[in-house]
């Protein structure tokens, strides 16, 4: 296998629903980890200093949900119906059992299948994400994210560099680097995604911020050993949201970043890789690693 | 050096200002791990877990502050007036820097002294322990609390695994353990603290809880490394104190464990240790690690 995501071709997987894009690399393991994706995110959207460290041990999967990047289909409007794609693309890969890396929208995908199936994962890594009924779940139309996202004179992947970093020079260089990893990859890009991703993954979002019955209650079944993962100055969905994670998920230790936003996995990559390893490599029922 | 809590001899240092008990042990290091400890706690509520397994590299020293355990003098009604206790205490023992592990009223301490003295602390490690202007700090008032605080059934260190540990079957059996390890040490314990010790130290929590100004910014200027952990069911100091010290303090990443209060790091001793020690060998001036 490859072992590097700048390398890794684009594999294609047809299910009886679609046909999904991934990309696998890494060391074969028993379990593989499977990375599921941000807010119009793409299989280019994984920072390499991420993924190739983790690679090192790990059976790496990235992967294209329906109606995104290379994948067929239309992107469903709930997070249940995302949550189904990933299953189906898990089944038809034969893979019974994974880890998991959920960033922000990939971290609700993740809860989502969890509950479905609690076989479907051992060990969670949660990042940047918010349980259903959390609060100011991406709200684009905050000042502090609009300027940005309305911002003509950003080109590319500056945007990212500037919603994903708080505005500190430490953190607006650590986002340049990211940026500047994210171009690595030279050939067999994704196509990026269009504005009916965007207005689809929205809608579930705004579905998830709404509850009934008690409050994160659906957190109780996922027994999961869990790693919360979160920057203390993440705009786009703010920190309290992991609080509520580790303080109602049965299972879940809390990490979370100084000086960093949204981005803070790849902000603080060295430290998220060490941690995420040491976390997935504990043989514990356990989150505490 | 002995290396163990549980045979380490109480020594006596003479100061300008009082005669203080502490013990030493373990591998000599560049950065002495100075432990301070939690409300009426003496040298001996410190358990072995966790400084033994930090004594393999680490030079340990445990610190009895004024009018506790071992040490002369009258207990300071404020958390300054204990910080110039801890801080004649390094001096005379001729430690200009050190690193520091905090513990409930210990890192209230620690928290003072970096203040007084940003040189004093290399990385500090805060457990259980608030801001000034933190909220519901040691209200032992609280039925939660006084329910065993008040029951005569509980014999010795009973209380302490009632009141460190949430009421699970998993907790509770780690908090007995925790209490079996404190009754390792058989000789030259330290007096146990009596209750003019619990008044000036609970006088000194009440004026914790009060600020000036804007709040948290006395945060600002504690610029260590510093590592903030906390059980998500702190009962004695609930976990939003320790949101606010890793929000606030501006190099601080934040730990929580599931299943624990207020002695996360004895519940999770293998973990803590495990963890407080990555945080104190990476040699860089951030926080993560």
């Amino acid at each position: 296998m490859s072992n590097s995501a700048i390398t890794a071709p684009t594999q294609f997987l047809q299910t009886n629903k679609e046909k999904y894009a991934y990309r696998r690399f890494g060391k074969k393991s028993k379990y593989p980890l499977l990375f599921m994706q941000h807010f119009t995110g793409t299989l280019d959207n994984w920072d390499p200093a991420v993924t190739d460290a983790l690679a090192a041990n790990h059976d790496i999967i990235l992967f294209d949900n329906a109606g995104v990047g290379g994948s067929t289909g239309k992107v469903p409007t709930t997070m249940a119906g995302m949550a189904k794609h990933a299953a189906a693309f898990l089944g038809t890969l034969g893979i019974e059992t994974c880890d998991v890396l959920g960033f922000s929208l990939g971290g609700v995908i993740a809860q989502r299948m969890a509950l479905d199936n609690s076989k479907v994962f051992r060990k969670m890594i949660l990042v940047g994400t918010a349980p259903r009924g959390g609060e100011d779940i991406m709200h684009l139309e905050k000042p502090s994210l609009a300027k940005f996202l309305h911002d003509t004179t950003l080109k590319g992947y500056e945007v990212l560099q500037k919603i994903f970093f708080p505005p500190t020079d430490t953190s607006q260089a650590a986002g340049k680097e990211f940026i500047g990893r994210l171009m690595q990859r030279k050939q067999d890009r994704d196509p990026i995604a269009g504005p009916e991703v965007a207005q689809a993954q929205m809608a579930a979002f705004r579905e998830w911020e709404k509850y009934s019955g008690s409050r994160f209650a659906d957190l109780k079944p996922i027994q999961q050993p869990t790693l919360v993962v979160n920057g203390i100055h993440d705009e786009m969905i703010p920190v309290a949201n992991s609080y509520w994670l580790s303080e109602n998920l049965p299972n879940a230790v809390l990490l979370t970043y100084p000086d960093a936003g949204h981005g803070s996995l790849f902000q603080w990559h060295e430290s998220f890789t060490r941690q995420a390893e040491a976390f997935l490599i504990a043989d514990s029922p356990y989150a505490p690693y």
